[in-house]
C-alpha cells in the first residue's frame, strides 16, 4: 500500500493508479478540485469566503499555474489526481486521468478541504465512522439551509453529509470536528432531519444510506460536494473538478488542520 | 458609556462620535475596513486566503453594496465607522468620517479581524496586556517573515504585534489565541525578536514601545496592519480604509470568534 502523499502522487502522474483515494496515505490531508476560468475565480473565492463550513479553501493557484506549492511540494495539478471531470455549461462532458492537454494560461485551480481529514481523527479518538464500517459511501442530503450565493453564484441548498452516533458520542464528535474549521468544521445540525428539510434519512440524495441503531441521533456536517452543487446551478463555461472520491493527496498532515 | 455595537454605530452615523473605538461596547467584535475598486478585489481576497493569520476576513461586500448584514444587522459601511481615511496611488489623500459622497457601484468592502477580539480572550483569562496597562498604542513592528504576495500585491514583509509575557503566561496566550483562528490565531514568533528580522524592540517602526519586564519574552502575533502596508506598497489607484483605532463594531461578540 502507498504509504506517503508523494507516493500516490507519482503513482498518478505515472498513470499506475486511477482508482479513488480513500484509504490511501493515511494521516494526509486530501482535497476536491475545482478549477475555473479566471472570470470565475473571484466569484468562487467568494461563495467560499461566505460558506466556509462546506467549502473551506485549503489552497488557490494564480491563473495559468498549474504547479501546487503550499499544501504539498513538486505537485502538478494537472496530472497528480487520479481521475478528472471535464464540464461544459454545467454538464458532464468526459472523465480523464490527466487533464494537460485541456490546461490554459486563464484556469485557476481551488483545493479544498474533505471530510477524510475529520473522519481520521474520529476515529483516532475511538468514535467508529459508520460508512467506513459498512464499506460504503457516506450519505449526503440536500438541505433547507441556505448558502449565500456570490457573483454569478446563487444561493444554493447546503449539502450536508450524516453520521449517525449516540448523543454522548455527538458531543465528542462535535467538540473533535469543531477542532478542525478549515475542514468542515463542527456539525451543523444534531438530531431531527426534518428540522433541516431531510424527509427521509434512508434515501439520501448522493452517496449511500447506513444503518442508524437504536439509541443514535443523526449528525449532519457541511460537505464538499456543496460547492459542486452550486457551481453546477451556475453553469460556468468550462470547470474542471476531480472525480468523486478520486481526490489530490498532499503532504500536509491532517493533524496540522487541527486546533487544540 | 456606549455599551452596544448598536449604539456606537448610531453615534457615528450622526456624526456624534468621531474618536477612537478602543474599549467602546466591549464583547463586541471590531473590524479593520479596506474598500477596493472591484478590479482590485480578488487579488486582495487571494491575498488575505494565502496569509489568514495577518489578514483574517470577517466579511466582503458585493461590489457597491454598502449594506453590512453578516457581522452586523442594518449596518451601513459609509457612515458606521467613526473616521476613513481616503487613499489615491497608495497615497494618503484625506481624513473623513462619512464617505457616502466617494462611494461608488464598483466599490468591495472587506471587513478584517482585530486583536482586540483576542485581547479581551487574555483580559478575561488574567493574562495582563502591556499596552493596556501602559495605556498606549500596541508595539508593531516590520519582520523577514514574508507573506505571500497575491496578482497586483507584491509578497511583503508580515507586520507584527508584541506583547510581553512571562513564558508560562506566554504558553497561555498561545493556547487561547490559537482558538481564535478567525482574529489572527496563536502567536507567529516567541523569544528572540532577532530571529524574526526585529533589532530592537525598544524601537517599533508602529505605534509604541512597552516595559518589557526581567524574566519576561516578548511575544508576537500576526497584525492586521500588514495588508496596509502590501496595499500601500501595490499603489491602487483608489482605497478607502478605516483610520487606525476608529473600527467597525460589529453585532457579532469576540467569543464567537473563539473554538474551544
Amino acid at each position: 500500500m502507498m504509504k506517503t502523499a508523494a507516493e500516490v502522487r507519482e503513482a498518478c502522474r505515472s498513470g499506475r493508479w486511477t482508482g479513488p483515494t480513500c484509504g490511501l496515505a493515511p494521516d494526509y490531508v486530501q482535497a476536491n478540485l475545482a478549477v475555473f476560468p479566471k472570470d470565475w475565480a473571484y466569484d468562487f473565492l467568494l461563495f467560499a469566503q461566505r460558506n466556509p463550513k462546506p467549502v473551506p479553501v485549503l489552497e488557490v493557484g494564480d491563473a495559468g499555474d498549474f504547479r501546487i506549492s503550499r499544501i504539498a511540494a513538486n505537485a502538478d495539478v494537472r496530472t497528480d489526481l487520479p481521475k478528472y471531470r471535464i464540464w461544459k455549461n454545467g454538464i458532464l462532458e468526459e472523465e480523464v486521468t490527466d487533464i494537460s492537454r485541456y490546461w490554459r494560461d486563464d484556469l485557476v485551480y481551488f483545493l479544498i478541504g474533505c471530510s477524510f481529514s475529520f473522519e481520521e481523527a474520529l476515529v483516532d479518538e475511538g468514535l467508529p465512522v459508520r460508512h467506513i464500517e459498512e464499506n460504503v459511501n457516506v450519505p449526503m442530503y440536500r438541505t433547507s439551509l441556505m448558502c449565500e450565493g456570490a457573483g454569478k453564484i446563487p444561493d444554493t441548498p447546503m449539502v450536508v453529509s450524516m453520521r449517525p452516533y449516540t448523543p454522548e458520542q455527538a458531543v465528542r464528535a462535535a467538540k473533535i470536528t469543531g477542532q478542525m474549521p478549515f475542514v468542515h468544521g463542527a456539525p451543523v445540525h444534531i438530531g431531527n432531519p426534518s428540522e433541516i428539510g431531510i424527509t427521509d434519512i434512508a434515501k439520501p440524495d448522493f452517496g449511500d444510506a447506513v444503518t442508524v441503531n437504536p439509541g443514535e441521533i443523526p449528525v449532519f456536517w457541511a460537505c464538499g460536494v456543496t460547492p459542486q452543487s452550486a457551481v453546477m446551478e451556475a453553469k460556468p463555461p468550462f470547470m474542471i473538478s476531480h472525480a468523486p472520491g478520486h481526490m489530490f493527496v498532499g503532504d500536509k498532515r491532517n493533524d496540522d488542520f487541527r486546533i487544540r
